[in-house]
């Protein structure tokens, strides 16, 4: 691209760095940004910056947070007998939105991928077993991605768990509420009707 | 979303005001960004907050320019003779890929588009109107979008330009080079047809 302007160009360079982020669509954002106040710029840049300088994370479950020990992690009112364990703050946030869950966390920050070399060691697992081999959890269960790198992680970390008195689940595998048997792929309709389920505990809600 | 910061929710808010940018794109964007070294957020916002404070536009063709006056319209390369009209920097830049024009350019900053509110006062109109009343300019076209505020602004500016000497000009339009036959629209069909170009002069290059 033709650049009138060395801030501009280095301004689109920037956003163009972020992941799904294009240099027709950089600019269109730059742009925009440049359209506005310049209050509402510094205020978008200080908002970026801050989070970076400023985030926490919290020292029980590792999961983002203002204060070193998160909101939920703090929780009276939480089950802290049940761990969710989940890959980044994205799942702990996609769980809260259920409303169906009212343990704690453990987010790992990652999963265990040797494809990318990610190994166990880059993941919050010592922790988890440090926090379980304190004696006061009574489940923990799985709340990763179907995917190779998740079931890899659920593997690992069963057999690491399975010495402690626990017990160990993960989120069901199957076809999705409003999901067409038709469409849906013959792995997942494979394993949903190997492990079918009593009909009364099928409902939603 | 049920955020575990307040400085992630209000990151996440700050990329959300952006154009075609939804809560869960700016999440996931905010959580690239935290992902990357102190520098590099820094070096991020300061180039936002440095273009909107630092930036010019040229005081002739009103692009913008890091200089008071852009690099085109200081060339003495250029043919100072002919303005193409756009209506923003993005269409320079296209224009200039092309690498078809040689002459200078006159950034309007919109189109005249009355449900938007947008009218001729609200555009760089009284500066084209003086730059082409010095009796240096022998031709001016436009290199507008071909929708109803393009063609709107054409015809206002045709009729304040008309009473000087000058060739007035559009781009082309007709069917895209590549373009098949049977997908063409019927009123870009039916113009092309109307306005058909000798075989000599419609070969690209």
């Amino acid at each position: 691209m033709n650049f009138s302007s060395k801030l501009l160009e280095n301004a689109v360079a920037e956003f163009a760095k972020l992941p799904g982020v294009g240099p027709k669509t950089a600019l269109r954002l730059v742009l925009h940004l440049l359209g506005q106040d310049k209050e509402e710029v510094q205020s978008f840049s200080d908002a970026m910056v801050k989070l970076r300088n400023e985030i926490l994370f919290c020292s029980t479950c590792h999961n983002i947070s203002d204060q070193p020990v998160c909101d939920i992690c703090s929780s009276p009112k939480r089950d802290h007998g049940i761990i969710c364990i989940v890959e980044d703050t994205r799942d702990v946030m996609a769980v809260e939105n259920t409303d169906q869950f009212n343990g704690v966390y453990h987010v790992l920050g990652g999963l265990i991928s040797p494809m990318d070399g990610v190994g166990p060691a880059d993941l919050e697992i010592d922790s988890l077993i440090e926090r379980v081999s304190r004696g006061d959890i009574k489940e923990v269960f799985f709340a990763l991605s179907a995917t190779m790198e998740g079931d890899t992680t659920i593997f690992y970390l069963n057999k690491r768990l399975k010495n402690f008195k626990l017990n160990i689940s993960t989120i069901a595998r199957g076809i999705a509420f409003g999901g067409e048997l038709e469409y849906v792929d013959e792995i997942t309709l494979g394993r949903s009707i190997a492990t079918r389920v009593p009909y009364e505990n099928s409902l939603s809600g």
